[in-house]
């Protein structure tokens, strides 16, 4: 892990399911020192689905890779002891704390900061208030799944991406690196919470749903379209799907162009008394403009059209599912240096992206497997509480701490 | 701006859309000095919708809160010479730029090297070769169309939520907060890059996604079930429908209590040979529980069956509409503390979002609002370039910099 970007911090992570564990691999991946700590077995995220045939969580792999992981059992007073030392233990890069688990008992901000003054911990909670939430719930309780699909389609459609947890899990890392450089410039630490349910409430502030629902307007359910320009999906003659858009004026010019479209759309813009250019008015227009472009690339086989699009500049894709994204495109692949194949154990060879951040200075840390569940127990409580063999075969035949890995 | 946890920083935005803004505006929610620099007129986003009757964007004011405003003729040299020297400007704090332009030319990481070494720039791009891409292309790409709603749905459901924007906007500013720390230590600046693309197919993979693709497994479209564990939409006797989560054991327990269906769900076990208690088979399940869980509900009242399972402690929320959540749920008001009604320039009074981040040790800064396009250009080449009003004057006559507000 050395030689990432953030090579020295370090962060104790008491997480299960996405966002925390996301947060905590986020700097992992960045070459901060995560450790993890689970109860002997496992949290309640250890078998998540996806998983492999002898029931490896392909989930809990991908969401706990670069890390350091610790197993003890904290509902004991022994175990929790441990925690604590290993929470508050001195650095001045240590003392962060990243975690979804309650902040009560011996994981509140006051007992922990007794072993540390100036501890950082970061809470992700559900709701601002600390009650609990989940992504779906917080989901379907602010109005996505109402806008989502076609008219002809259940009332609700849910996502399938937990979309709040990742952009929480994110948040989480950015939280805990603003509160550090704070420590370092003022010698303070500080209880950093995040909610759920406000990450969500927020996006859609700064999206500008809750303005426009303030204003009266009522969001309508636009199926495949793009709200406020042009966007839409669309089949080729070989049955090829893909998705144009024209947000910008460019891109607007450059699909006109590909299709030869130009007098329709001068002969559509007379017709409604619509000027085209301006975006707004292809969100009007999109049924009437989906028309003129959805009889052109439907005369069309998919590599003739991806051809021309390309040409002239179009902003466009093509659908594919998930198997043929994995299997034939070039950029989920290690053709694109994002991705590695590596061995994670329990699971086999597979292809593993590092962090999506860039870093050129630096260049890419290639991604490293999930650790094996308490792999690094007695490593982390020599290296970081200073305990011997002798200390650590104690704990263990307590079963304080997890068993040794075979 | 003063008294956030990021008070100093100073950070130059050249930026449209979501992505970027978003990245500059989470910096600035917290503190930071973010000037977003934009041709006079603004740039490809000023008038994206959601906009006002009279064409103000709503999506514009919500992404570039708590900014300041310049407004620079880039497009001629005198412009880009102001705008890289803006960009190159001492401070320890300062010399980072956030964008998602194209980065050649002036904005190229070489030549703003020359006019200051230490800089940090983080560059957000479609996909890993630099080639250009937006949120609605890479999730056609990805694959989540095909298996988000229904089977009954049209062939490819596209999502609402631009979220790969939207994580990739923390990620931004996770990115160069990562790199400011790192300068801090070594005196090293460097150009981050960061593709939209790379954080979709990141995520594809640390949810497992693609390790289940690789290993042959074709992930099924399945409405509004919760893939993995149980969880499901439900209508009430008066047509409230609620979405139902049995992630862990216990709220599997809890549901179970609060409808009364234990003898049910025994006789389910037995009649499948499943273990309900493991999350898989409460997916495998999936239908059969959904049978009973909907059986009960529908015989229940909302406010009766909300009462229950807050009781039980049932991990439950309500779909809203977004008029309704706006409209009378408390957690989108000025209750939550996340909130404020302010006044913005060109819509009114409207609900405003502050970061979602609470750090205790600062308290939390109160959402400010966007500004007037080109609202700060005068107090910032003054304040950090140092240019006097003649200066200044001339640049405006040549058209060099925006016109004057009234």
């Amino acid at each position: 892990m050395s030689g990432g970007i953030l090579a020295g911090m370090r962060v104790i992570e008491a997480s299960a399911f996405v966002a925390a564990p996301l947060g905590g691999m986020t700097l992992a991946q960045l070459g901060a020192e995560v450790i993890r700590i689970d109860l002997p077995g496992g949290g309640l995220d250890y078998r998540r689905w996806p998983v492999t045939a002898d029931n490896t969580s392909l989930f809990w792999c991908g969401l706990n890779k670069a890390k350091r992981s610790v197993c003890i059992d904290f509902t004991v007073p022994e175990g929790r002891e441990l925690a604590m030392s290993l929470i508050g233990a001195p650095g001045e890069d240590a003392g962060m704390l990243l975690t979804n688990f309650p902040p009560r008992g011996w994981l509140s901000y006051e007992s922990l900061c007794a072993r540390r003054a100036d501890l950082i911990q970061l809470t992700i909670q559900g709701r601002h208030d600390g009650s609990s939430a989940v992504d779906y719930t917080v989901n379907a309780s602010v109005g996505l799944p109402y806008v989502t699909g076609s008219n002809s389609d259940a009332e609700v459609v849910n996502h399938v991406l937990p979309a709040w947890d990742l952009i929480t899990g994110q948040m989480a890392a950015t939280g805990l690196l603003a509160a550090e450089r704070h420590r370092r410039r003022t010698g303070a630490g500080q209880h950093v919470k995040l909610a759920l349910e406000d990450v969500a409430l927020a996006a859609l502030g700064n999206l500008g749903f809750i303005a426009e629902a303030q204003a009266g307007q009522i969001r309508e359910r636009v199926g495949n379209y793009l709200f406020g320009a042009f966007g839409a999906d669309f089949a080729c003659r070989d049955g090829a799907r893909v998705m144009v858009v024209a947000l910008t004026l460019k891109q607007w010019q450059a699909l006109q162009d590909a299709l030869d479209l130009e007098s329709e759309v001068t002969e559509l813009q007379q017709r409604m008394g619509l000027d085209l250019s301006h975006e707004g008015n292809r969100f009007r227009a999109r049924e009437e403009i989906a028309g003129l472009v959805g009889a052109r690339i439907r005369t069309r086989l998919f590599e003739e059209l991806a051809r021309s699009f390309d040409e002239h500049g179009v902003c466009w894709s093509r659908y594919q599912t998930i198997s043929q994204l994995v299997a034939s495109d070039p950029a989920c692949s290690e053709i694109n240096p994002l991705f590695r194949t590596i061995e994670q154990h329990g699971v086999g060879k597979i292809l593993t992206p590092a962090s999506p951040l860039h870093f050129a200075g630096q260049g890419r840390l290639a991604p490293l497997p999930a650790p094996r569940l308490g792999e690094h127990t007695e490593d982390v409580l020599g290296e970081v509480l200073g305990l011997g063999s002798a200390a650590i075969r104690g704990l263990r035949d307590r079963g304080v701490i997890g068993p040794a890995l075979e």
